[in-house]
């Protein structure tokens, strides 16, 4: 580790102190008197200088700035001066929840091509109110609530982006539930129907099921009559799956995935869904039945600790999987590859499948699941849970502070204990504030992927 | 050409003079008396012992065999003795029309994995009358009228099969239409829907529009709502498929079909239906706009002369198309592999297909085109018709043998004139007996594809 590398506690609890300052300010409209709209700088180093906050009129935000590739303590929380302004076909998003993503933790590593060089603000899906509006947009209004989808950029407290990156929360849909849809359903619905063509009765076999994507698609393979979903998943999740739609859930730690799809499947898969990408891209395209379909949709296995490792890339690219024309067609298979982050062009596309995805939530028919919600200043061991593979479900970031109440002086023991265990996830229970369930979870040995 | 290669002509007169002896059998049902089940051998060598016929109770077929790999010379008309027995779950049919294939043009080159060594019969499909049928079939009966899809062995005048390569023709279809069917439009449709999951307002490219899979493609584009299809054909062929639906022609020889499909669609097509191969089936990728597929079906540009072409051959496969999964999934794009000769085994999804395709028949919104019916004894010039690309739809091949009238010495003269111009296709014009239109395209300089 290098001297460059301050750990997150530290870093956490100076922001910490500076943001009770900042707390208490207006959650709908933006204070008029405020007239500065340029930033603060966003890079760590420059950030103290929001400690001594200027004069009142000055807008702030709470912000998340990953300020180099590394461990989960490159995250780091800042305070943004400047009130933003939208353009033209912008407006200003007042956040209340925002959506942790594997991309968000392969781009900490800097192997995340869609988020610019650090420093920068990662983070894809949020939810929030609109705040302000720019001119030209005419399909939304302040007050709107709304969840938006944008290729990086979202960790902050207040958000301008383009009028066509929100989309209209459906009454009655919370804003974690709403921060946890965009990227997971949404890529679970063109991986599943767009690319996958999922019909009645086919199988589909769903890698990572208890996660985001994996209980979208789980739930996703249901609007659909009689098909059979093989999730993978370590043992102690497997009842959470099974009662979300798994038919068969598979422990990839114990056995091997292909011999147990075989005994069930002799002939094979309709559909495999791919976030691991390497050898396991080889080894669901060989479980495809003829007319089956693979879809590779990450490159999860790249993805082994806190920091870049060298090996695993070198073994995942290594095994990258590559076809040629001809053995498509001797064994009629397919090979469709999905990446969110390169369709942020394509609104439109975009704008269907998500008119889709309201429908079935109206229905009934799919509902985010939220794992847990961590505060901005939690952010590291957010993406602890989520890297280690311990959610079950969607892992939210909040961007409200963290509430300083009476048992101040345990939390402070809590964060002198995490100088000395920083690296030991036992102690994230701890940390967790308003974590929903699976608790049993927590002293599960560390499983690789689930 | 080698000693071996006795011109196609020769051996089909030779073919027609034994014929007339056997043509009047009955058309139905098999004469009980006989007795024989043994095949005359199949080697052309041997098949002038057919020549005497040895007693009258001997139940003798038509049947087109591929001698050896080569030009059209090598498919010979040979007459088999034994009347076929179906077994277990088999059925016997009478054949009233075959239809010819790209398949069949490769094999007869050597060029298709499918097809087992010569000597054997060439024919992926016929319809026909059920004549017998064997133990533990059920649902057929003897004067069944039905359409066959097998591997192979389809152009004989009696062929036996399993049941469940048969399909009942419903009623109205005629026998060339429904010889028109199998082949053409289950490609046309699993390559559209099951691989390229067409949905309304989407791009398609067709290839070869020309052809029976493109037709097929063409109509089928159509069942959904909005769907534009650019068709790549020579320019004469322009009217009759902008009257089937392509609605932008373009004319491959004498244009960049990707610059043209460009000017039209800045951004690509969902949809690209690929049988050419080799850098077409770049072409085609690099077409795709993001969430597009390119469906990979044939290797029509190893097809480029009567023999083998060794270069064309080596041109295909050093330019055979190879992805890796990082690729598709930047681009988003799919690749599929399609080909109906290994689908051989899967029954119930070719059944439930052909359900699908039966059903578009009779709401009348596909429909076969037959381009021209040949007798068996044609079969050179029928296999001519179709490498030179100058069909438009099926081309079929009828068991029936050719009636000798007065004209008789009339074309005992036109076969002098084939053996003096034996390549030359005009020759062709004067040897079609029931060529139903595209009359126009007799005089076209030789496509090298459609």
């Amino acid at each position: 580790m290098s001297g460059e590398d301050a750990p997150a506690q530290e870093q956490k609890a100076e922001d910490q102190k500076q943001e009770t300052k900042t707390s208490e300010q207006p959650k709908t409209e933006s204070k008029p008197e405020s007239k500065s709209t340029t930033e603060a700088p966003a890079a760590s180093a420059t950030a103290t200088a929001a400690d001594k906050p200027p004069e009142e009129e000055v807008f702030t935000y709470r912000s998340l700035v990953l300020s180099g590739h590394g461990g989960y303590d490159k995250v780091k929380l800042q305070v943004k001066k400047g009130k933003p302004a939208p353009k033209n076909g912008e407006v200003v998003v007042r956040v209340k929840a925002c959506g942790l993503n594997f991309a968000d933790l392969l781009g900490r590593q800097g192997l995340y091509d869609r988020l610019p060089s650090p420093p920068v603000t990662p983070g894809m899906e949020c939810s929030g109110v609109i705040e302000a509006v720019g001119e030209e947009v005419t399909d939304r209004k302040v007050g709107d609530k709304v969840f938006v989808l944008n290729r990086f950029g979202m960790w902050q407290e207040v958000v301008t982006v383009a009028a066509n990156h929100t989309f209209l929360m459906p009454e009655g849909m919370g804003f974690e539930e709403a921060a946890a849809l965009p990227v997971n359903y949404i890529t679970a619905y063109m991986i599943l129907f767009d690319m996958g063509n999922l019909r009645p009765n086919q199988s589909v076999l769903v890698h990572m099921a208890a996660g985001g994507v994996g209980i979208a698609a789980t739930q996703l393979c249901h609007t659909v009559k009689d098909v059979t979903v093989f999730g993978t998943a370590s043992a102690s999740k497997h009842e959470t799956i099974s009662e979300g739609g798994v038919t068969h859930p598979i422990d990839y730690r114990t056995r091997d995935y292909v011999e147990e799809v075989r005994k069930i499947s002799p002939k094979g898969l309709d559909i495999v869904l791919d976030p691991l990408g390497g050898s396991d891209t080889h080894k669901g395209y060989n479980l495809l039945k003829p007319m089956g379909k693979l879809v590779t949709y990450g490159a999860a296995n790249v993805l082994t600790g806190q920091r870049k490792n060298l090996l695993a890339m070198a073994k995942t690219w290594y095994n990258q999987f590559s076809v040629n024309a001809f053995s498509l067609m001797h064994s009629n298979k397919s090979m469709c590859g999905y990446h969110l982050g390169h369709l942020d062009g394509e609104f439109e596309l975009i704008s269907q499948v998500v008119a889709k995805l309201l429908d079935l939530h109206a229905q009934g028919k799919i509902k985010p699941k939220v794992d847990s919600t961590w505060h901005f200043e939690q952010v590291g061991d957010a993406m602890r849970r989520m890297q280690e593979r311990n959610n079950i479900g969607k892992v939210i970031l909040l961007p409200e502070p963290k509430k300083e109440e009476p048992k101040k002086e345990e939390e402070e023991k809590k964060e002198e204990k995490n100088e000395e265990n920083k690296e030991e996830k036992k102690e994230e229970k701890k940390e967790e504030p308003k974590k929903e369930e699976a608790k049993k979870e927590e002293k599960q040995e560390e499983p690789k992927k689930e």
